[in-house]
């Protein structure tokens, strides 16, 4: 559902329209400083306004509501609120009747019965992802000096991208990517098999994020097409470094003390100014239709703060619980 | 940890040269016909014994010690036991001292202080799989009439690919391989947005299997390389149906009616016939190792009822998660 | 920590002193008629202002931020907010060297390291059961037509307690109570054993609200005293109906269709105007303190609402779990 | 369900005439020495055959099936399993048709569709708690040095019963009592509020056991009946002990380094050898009924070990958990 997390847990609320996102953020450990200063520069770079992103501006100030006291984490949940200022009036109604093809407008349609907010894409919008990047900015503070970097690899094909996403937008359609994460001085022994090996958790945190379709370790589906002698990683000190990094990491569902890394793959934003056909349930036939506004055309541009945000999320509840999890002390 | 599922929920145990391997899965309905002979198919689709799988053969013999009664599901918890009984006895230890590359002998070390079952790969053995296939067998009973089928797409890079298997066994070496997923006759709204996306809970479930190094959704990581308007599945009638499937069945995060296609990377095992680099440990040096037995030279070749389990289990759980949360009646 | 419910979750936030209290509710099923108006009712049971009860006063306005479209549930998070307005400064500090008997100062110092919020009692404070009313009051909603009720049983030892209640104003004293509740309509097969017995998780709900030192079911304490053969409950027609019901409505951690009733016992206050001893810490040594101020002498005459409401969150998530862990269907 | 607890969790599974009871118990840290030999005490007082006990006599043999190496725990689960020797085959099926008074056959009936195991009580009986008691023991290792001890403070109402006990044997009807359970040396800061307070989820477990009816904490429901300047405890030392204990060793939830007490009232068992009525479903028709063979008469002498051993699990849970959440660093 909207919770996720064994310590430290995130809960997220909200939708595009409605009266705020947010999230609260319960296990924080007392006495790491905090204040909304710390949460900016995070969602700033998630910020649109770029090329190839929504022309819509909202302030996305945070409000630290919960949690914080003289400028430290208290130990109680955190929430923080962003509320919803900027909020177009717009027919929606239609895409109740005329689900857009790529988004969540039928699935919605048929689960909540017709109760959701169908206003901007609801509880579905991207807008949610404001609480998770808030959240992620105190659970990198968490895993530090551990540090989460990430990189757009290619944007529509393209490492060289700037080309193909002009033309993109001038044609009002869109583009995908693949962003890759790197996480590095995380400790060895992060991560709870069987069911809660890192991969698992960080791709289950990774695929809440919407627009994603696929993740990859280490090497990943290259990794199918190597030979074990090829693939197996050699251990070449004392400390677990291996002088390859196929592994990405990881091993046994545990992180062996070598650079995590992987990659997601973004599709293209669903929303495009191209005429698309879909199925008109009050007409009871499909007909051409056109969605009128303006969009981001690659929405791989703004995700990576998000990944960064879930990653760090992921790995600073496998902190907290490995302190609790530690052997036994002799003699106990 | 060793738990996975809200309602449908998993708990393994086991080690591989232990006393035994098994599940406890609670929140079965009850009502469902089910014996062990339910559970065989699948176990015996797991099987080692063919090329390319290792020689060592247990019976793989489950007991359901619980939860049946006259032939059903009692709705109590249902334990399933493997008992261990082909435990060959060999010098693990040293691999406390020589970590195999590849593997979590050295994580283990770390994270459990010496105390792990080091035998056979202990809790790490992907023997404790055999629990997964037969609570999968269950769950597969629970999303009937949709059916799970899945299909070796490669091995070691190729579509036919006896040769190359040959080729790899004669070298003591091993392959990896990519293992499509389908699911046919889902309904319309599975899935628990945000956290519980279905390709979330999915990847989460996939990633806890061993040796997998990565997944994809519908069209995947070439959809990171299309544009929106070639990428987005034109709705076609009233049930939703779609001209295209790059979605892989999935929109926001919920079932879409259509069929839900994924496919899984999976690694070249990492035990090898042939010699090593790593460092050891008592010796404080690095140098070459050989690990002597038999192994699988590619356990893409029996992961596939494993993955069959783990999807069964996630989408079952999801149709009881849906039947809580369905829309109020009217009225209410 | 601060969630509660498998399936209808609720997630807790707020100090007394900080900006706001609240609460999100997940697992709300779409579809339900609902505003805050209907929040209001419980809310104002809840208020201070009576005889015996503290006579600061909040608007306890709530905002339904988020989760409610068009005068329905949408099935997304609900989250409700009340702002902090009436936060009068003074020396919470003092409480810190002086932790005052009864309350939380002593224990939040050592377990928070002194980051917890110290004014008003932070999060220990009982304004944040604000939040547990106004989710109460939906998870009413759900389980309808079943009702809830509760009675004062007794203040200070008394059932007509107006003198004793006076008296203990009077005397800058408090005084503690007992609290019944009923509830009428619930259907048979509501409980989940082993550990979700319905006594289980309801004494779970009630001991999280702040005062509360005994609960027991049907009756009770005074059943230890019984012999079987005058306890056990005759079942006098087809529907399960009871000829008595010592059982409360339970057997087997499971609801049998007769009302379910308990009582609970709430101490006195614990802040009171009287002189009382207590270690200072910044002194090292015993003194006496004074706790200046106006409190509520009796805490038990506010919490009926509050305890009603864990009653409702309680067997509404009981309600939507049992719906997905129904019988299967013959021929499944 | 049958899962309970956030790091420590166990996995509870079982039928009185199934195959086997028993549990999993993940989280257990390694390095924990074990045998099964360190589960006999509390199985041993667990047993029947004393006054006022049942005397079918099982051996009670626990098997560690996994998750113990060279005599300590793993950090893998551990399965403990209890072969079901001695099922007296009889006719549980008139259960079905004339549910017993205070039983669970009438609701068992009616939640799993007639599909529940009948023989013996099947899951909901009381054996199932072999499987606590020896997951218990465990616990006890991982919260030493704090011991709990358990006391009975009165059968049939009498602190001396051995006449009353006799006498309900001679006349095959049963009694109940008050158990005492008390914990000492546990650190100050244990319990997680708001809704992990240290009563709540210690009720929770209490109420889980089979055939409790209340529980009191510190001076219970007696506190209610106390005045604020009586029940306060005065803090005398720098160490937080309290010149009394009226709050049973817990403030705000948490615990304060006294001595946590609580009192549990268990009920007459249900069943007895005399004449009840009950409504007959074949016939439709209330009759008289006669159980046969011998039961417990006073189920409150066995429970002890059981209450210890559901406390035991809640406390070494808190304590792993609190080295989870504990206070960040300086500098972090």
């Amino acid at each position: 559902m909207n919770t996720f997390g064994r310590i430290l847990r995130i809960s997220l609320f909200g939708e595009s329209h409605g009266g705020a996102v947010g999230c609260t953020l319960d296990g924080v450990p007392p006495g790491i400083p905090l204040s909304e200063a710390d949460l900016l520069p995070d969602l700033q770079r998630r910020k649109s306004g770029k090329v190839g992103t929504t022309p819509r501006q909202e302030p996305d100030q945070p409000r630290i509501v919960t949690g914080v006291f003289q400028g430290h984490s208290t130990g109680a949940p955190l929430t923080i609120l962003f509320e919803n200022t900027n909020t177009r009036s717009r027919d929606y109604r239609q895409f109740v009747d005329s689900p857009r093809p790529g988004h969540a407008d039928f699935v919605a349609q048929q689960k909540y019965g017709g109760f959701q907010d169908y206003t901007g894409g609801g509880h579905f919008s991207g807008r949610v992802t404001l609480g998770v990047v808030a959240a992620g900015a105190i659970a990198k503070k968490i895993i530090a000096p551990a540090a989460i970097s990430s990189e757009v690899l290619e944007i529509g094909g393209q490492q060289d991208y700037e080309a193909v996403l002009a033309a993109a937008v001038e044609a009002h359609d869109s583009l995908g990517g693949i962003i890759q994460l790197r996480v590095d001085g995380l400790p060895v022994g992060l991560g709870e098999p069987f069911f809660d090996a890192v991969e698992a958790r960080l791709a289950h945190a990774v695929f809440a994020v919407p627009a994603t379709r696929g993740i990859e370790f280490g090497t990943g589906f290259p990794a199918a097409r190597m030979k074990g002698s090829e693939h197996n990683d050699p251990i070449i000190d004392e400390r677990g470094t291996t002088a390859t990094n196929h592994a990405g990491g990881i091993n046994g569902g545990i992180t062996n003390g070598n650079p995590v890394v992987f990659r997601v793959a973004v599709k293209p934003t669903s929303s495009i100014g191209r005429p698309q056909r879909t199925m008109n349930f009050a007409k009871g036939a499909v007909e051409e239709m056109l969605i009128e506004g303006r969009h981001d055309s690659c929405i791989a541009l703004r995700i990576p703060p998000v990944l960064e945000a879930v990653t760090a999320l992921v790995l600073a509840d496998f902190k907290l619980v490995a302190q609790a999890t530690a052997p036994a002390p002799q003699g106990s």
